[in-house]
């Protein structure tokens, strides 16, 4: 596999970071990951404008601020990938900085282990844990607490950690989170990462002529919720039927949730 | 320079980490970080004992958990260093991790500026931020927060950011905090690191017969304290004389700060 390592293209075995570089010193980067699929970008423009966003709230730039695009086409075509996925970072490696800190591109292809089909047909599990993601508007390399709590979970259908302040839910550790309660979808609008998936389920409900909002969603709300589903770039739409050990709902994927994972689907097939 | 490099003396500027490391794309890893004073790793088994708390703490394991101590040496030897720093990082590498999660040993040497001698004797400043660190009883390269926050201070007497979780205090950014009120010496007990130098404080206190306490230090309690100072392993005793732009005490380093950093400073001259 080819990367892109700051202007220069490289195996990506061969790509490495400075054991002195803040990025690894103080855990300091912006960070990006996106499907290829059929040979492009999913969405590729909405994730590089969030990348940028990113930088912006982390103070960061390059000097391929303005090649993204170009940078992300030449990895696709080096590596001719149909089906994967493209890693980006953003990392800063001194520590001096002034209005913004010069930092180094990266980028470079993975694969991702397919989900379970048995966890979309019969739901995955969340844990909800205390925590709040520190500027949680920028996607950024400070994943420690929900990879640490990840590492905890024994059953294999916990999928993720979603983080909430005491009364009100937020967002998973690598997802967004909606819950549907009376035929009404609800997502938190508040201290969560836009995810683009999330972004692009909005867009579907309202062509769908589902009622939907972007809200304060309660930690009773979320419990006493119809269905419970989770949005992510590798994920798309997952049916969440048991939270904290509770069951949501009846405990099967509702059907709403069901509906969405067929639009999601169609919007996918016919990208 | 020569650093430890997972099995392997290096030069420091050939040491590197694979881009696909967790460390950098999870943000995940124990710190350890300390002087050599005179030849010698200054508390060096305290540090190396907390080195090996927090990655009790964080889960990691290396193939070196029993050759710290000597690695060390072979460090200082190695680049026959008399007075400098030590930066010592474990860092995992690969996703899978069953109780623990196998990482690899750095070591390398580092210099630090000094800090303004002026600092000492005017007293520096600090700003407060909610904020509480992940794991606080672990030192690890989560720092995102805190070196943001760094970036925002144009005043350079602004040295460290003091984290408070509403009511209480607990520790800055990179050190401990302590307070006078009344003539008794006062640091926050939970949630913060066991600083190596805020435990030698506390023991020179002792045999100084200087009322102490580890207690509850509130925000209120904070910016009415007669004094204030800061410790860590780079600034030993920093006196604080504004927080938030607000003067504490009398705006100048007080008594029982000048007279603590006469006692650490003998603790290291007879080292």
């Amino acid at each position: 596999m080819i990367g892109f390592s700051n202007g220069v293209y490289h195996s990506v075995s061969e790509i490495s970071i400075p054991i002195t570089s803040i990025s690894i010193n103080r855990g300091y980067g912006a960070f990006e990951f996106f499907g290829i699929v059929k040979g492009r970008a999913f969405y590729g423009d909405r994730h590089l404008n969030r990348l940028r966003r990113s930088m912006q709230i982390l103070r960061l730039k390059t000097n391929y601020d303005e090649q993204l695009e170009e940078i992300v086409e030449a990895v696709i075509t080096k590596n001719q990938l149909s089906d994967a996925y493209l890693k980006l970072f953003v990392l800063p490696h001194d520590t001096a900085a002034t209005d913004h800190r010069q930092a180094s591109l990266y980028v470079y292809p993975t694969q991702m282990p397919l989900f379970d089909s048995l966890l979309y047909e019969e739901g995955g599990r969340l844990v909800t844990k205390n925590f709040q993601r520190f500027l949680p508007e920028a996607k950024s390399t400070n994943y420690l607490a929900g990879q640490y709590w990840m590492d905890e979970q024994n059953d294999s259908r916990v999928v993720d950690v979603l983080y909430h302040n005491g009364h009100s839910v937020q967002e998973t550790s690598r997802g967004n989170v909606f819950i549907v309660k009376d035929g009404t979808v609800i997502t938190p609008a508040e201290n969560v990462l836009n995810g683009v998936t999330r972004g692009l389920i909005l867009e579907c409900l309202s062509k769908n002529g589902i009622l939907h909002a972007e809200a304060e969603v309660s930690l009773a709300l979320l419990y006493s919720a119809d269905e419970v589903f989770l949005s992510s770039t590798t994920k798309h739409i997952l049916p969440i039927t048991q939270i904290d050990g509770r069951n949501i709902g009846s405990g099967k994927p509702g059907r709403l949730t069901r509906e969405m994972i067929r639009v999601f689907q169609q919007l996918k097939d016919s990208y």
